[in-house]
């Protein structure tokens, strides 16, 4: 599994040099679903770049990844999951605030996760066996906080519905933030610098961080208190598990 | 002048190691106005530092700043503005995303501005007769950009409410950030990565912003398209100056 593990490091960097590289050039961007849900010739070529290497590699192991569906079932042998550019809008716009989501699984259970925010060059990587490192320091678990010390990570049309009650909760912590990616989010909810997050979200969206938060001691739930998925897009809450109850007040009725 | 410019680029990276250095203790927080209006020892001593080594190198100058009334007006004489922690929450609770801000005015004209995220150590400097750099690199003029393929920050309240209409300009645009501190946000304009600011803010939050701002053709307006008073907290805009047609279709009615 070390192998594994050191490979998806490396692969993780190598995707960002590719990026880093083809984002010099001019972006071609499409639309897919929606007016805001954005993709680039960067992010096909990421994946397919990711694929190319992974396969390589691992001939018998089997993707699931964000662009052109590729869905392999998680709970089916060896699987990665790749989201080559998590923050696809900020990528466009800011060049900046995005990152490339990687995990592993086998027979759907996670083995490791890596989250790698490309710009500010920090990488949250392990789960499973491994501890949990942002670049070389490594990560504690989660220490309880009250919510009104805290802040919370909302999508921005839940939090301006107040969708299934997600503005009560976040009316009763010290505010909101809005940074428009599932990635750069849950890592911060991981460095401690936000109790949850909270959005509506893919599979390649919160596989990493599923995978890396259960070793710190954070669960990703639907907005109904269920487990995701992982085949179906989703409004969920990324948060610490002993907060569960604290949470039960706002959410999940 | 550039005397005292290279003395405020000094005194600011003073200032970040001063706040560094006592993050490390216990922070003794207080409530101002209201349950998310906060004040930390740290900002206090921060103010008081900065405030004694303007005085000591420029005697007859004076001082508006954030904490304890120290209010000289801004047209009067050499003005010295300060924000000694911008976003104080994230301070708090993130230990991260916050800034130092200073500029300086001679009879109500700014000379030049600084902002210092601290904890990724990006200065924003210049205004006036000098150009303007984020660290080492010089930033350029803005260039005009489409709405849609842009995004804006805003005060988390005034988005939920649609206050003024903010709501349906963001609703043009790629969508809204919400990074709950001033300086960071309108350093993020500045550097291209949103298009606007909006948000409830008081004179030492907007000061070094418009300063620099207005060399990169930005300005910063209320809500009614008017000057702001640098007297009392004021709901206002900073955005390019070649986009106020286009802002008017949703803004200042």
């Amino acid at each position: 599994m070390e192998d594994k593990f050191s490979f998806a490091k490396q692969l993780i960097k190598e995707a960002s040099l590719f990026i880093k590289n083809r984002m010099q050039d001019n972006l071609s961007v499409q639309i897919k679903s929606n007016y805001d849900d954005l993709v680039t010739n960067v992010d096909q070529e990421t994946q397919d770049m990711m694929i190319k290497r992974i396969l390589e590699h691992f001939p018998d192991d089997h993707i699931l990844a964000e662009e052109d569906d590729v869905r392999h079932p998680i709970s089916d042998g060896n699987v990665w999951v790749i989201d080559p550019i998590d923050g696809t809008v900020n990528f466009i716009v800011q060049r900046n605030h995005f990152a490339i989501m990687l995990s592993y699984f086998e027979n759907g259970i996670g083995q490791f996760g890596l989250i790698y925010d490309v710009m500010n060059d920090q990488l949250l990587s392990g789960g499973g066996s491994y501890d949990v490192h942002l670049n070389d320091f490594t990560i504690e678990r989660y220490h309880s906080k009250p919510l009104d010390r805290s802040l919370i990570a909302c999508n921005s049309g839940m939090y301006l519905t107040n969708d299934k009650g997600v503005g009560n909760l976040i009316k009763h912590s010290l505010g909101v933030r809005i940074y428009g990616g599932a990635g750069i989010s849950m890592m911060k909810v991981m460095t401690g610098e936000l109790l949850a997050y909270i959005s509506y979200i893919q599979p390649w969206d919160y596989a990493a961080a599923m995978v890396l938060g259960e070793k710190l001691g954070y669960v990703l739930l639907t907005l109904e208190g269920e487990k995701p998925d992982f085949e179906t897009r989703e409004k969920v809450i990324f948060l610490p598990e002993c907060e569960l109850e604290m949470i039960k007040n706002y959410l999940f009725k």
